[in-house]
């Protein structure tokens, strides 16, 4: 699986495509900036190469929107054209702090993956957003990956990505609103986190 | 710990009603209908008692607001002044059906918990959204429980209930606004039960 991961000299976009490369994917990191993909790509070594955004999809079989939610549409806006039809996997999640409150979900009624719908042609999937960068450093870890979609094909190539980032299983959720509830639960997941001071990840129990 | 189900006579109240009874709590079943809230609790048996929702809140230490969704404001704006402080924990979620597609989350911005306390002067919390009236049947389910609120009070006899309710743990996912995320997990879970044939329910992983 060929696979771009826009935005993958941050935090969560440089630990998905350690972890992806570590798997045996070919990935190419993008970034606005080429050089800083490129040493993002040296760094992780082996097949992995560097592009800017717009070049990194070239060719791919999925392209990784992992760019921060404040600069995700920005972003999608800039590789519509390159991306042409090729499936594009929203990750991020809009969430505000209120200070004593704690983390709070979105309040758009439509989830950021849908919005990107709105700007792009590709057939757009959303998931992972369950999963932590920290989790991925070290070796796939012991969760679920919760992915869903509208285009069968998007949401097939982001369960075969899924199913390579964690130990646990790739799930198909449903159809790309459900992303407003997968969203939602990354500020579920900071408030557990800051609340029992963990790394908190989801398994769904009884799939068989 | 004395509770009332209001809705206890539909099909997750009704189960909550008869787990919380077998975990040695006394249960009043609250409907609309006083006849059919005794016959419930007749049903139940032992301590378990019926009465219409109003009265079904007297000096209970924490109600739980069990109708289905689409009557859960009416119910929360007829208990009102009977409730008082007592705490209410909303456990509903708002759920759209498109054929073709599947279950698709709410589109309102904010959660129905949320609406919930905007009509009454006692403290909201919200929970038990990912567990299935099945799934409560036979015996406490292998699944953690989702606790969020603003109240602290509130909150606590919420993570209270639900620890008696699962066998694995009561979760503390931060203030009230986190039910937008909360609910939403309902309408990816009837997805995941439909797309695997399964009961799905939630696991926290990470969290010691």
């Amino acid at each position: 699986m060929r696979v771009a991961v826009l935005g993958g000299t941050g935090s969560f976009g440089g630990a998905l495509a350690k972890r992806l490369a570590a798997a045996g994917e070919q990935v190419v990191i993008g970034s606005r900036d080429a050089g800083r993909a490129h040493a993002a790509a040296a760094e992780i070594g082996g097949r992995a190469a560097g592009a800017a955004n717009e070049d990194a999809v070239e060719g791919v079989d999925l392209a990784v929107l992992a760019v921060k939610a404040d600069g995700a549409l920005e972003t999608a806006r800039a590789v519509a054209n390159a991306l042409g039809g090729t499936p594009l996997l929203s990750v991020a999640s809009v969430i505000e702090f209120r200070k004593g409150v704690g983390m709070l979900p979105d309040r758009d009624p439509r989830s950021l993956a849908e919005r990107i719908q709105d700007v792009v042609a590709a057939p757009v999937a959303a998931g992972l957003h369950s999963i932590a960068a920290v989790s991925l450093d070290e070796e796939p870890p012991d969760e679920d990956a919760l992915v869903c979609g509208d285009d069968a094909r998007a949401k097939e190539a982001a369960l075969e990505l899924a199913a390579k980032v964690v130990a646990g299983r790739a799930l198909d959720a449903g159809p790309l609103a459900s992303a407003r509830a997968l969203e939602g639960l990354t500020a579920v997941i900071v408030n557990l986190n800051r609340r029992y001071k963990a790394h908190a990840g989801i398994r769904v129990t009884g799939v068989a």
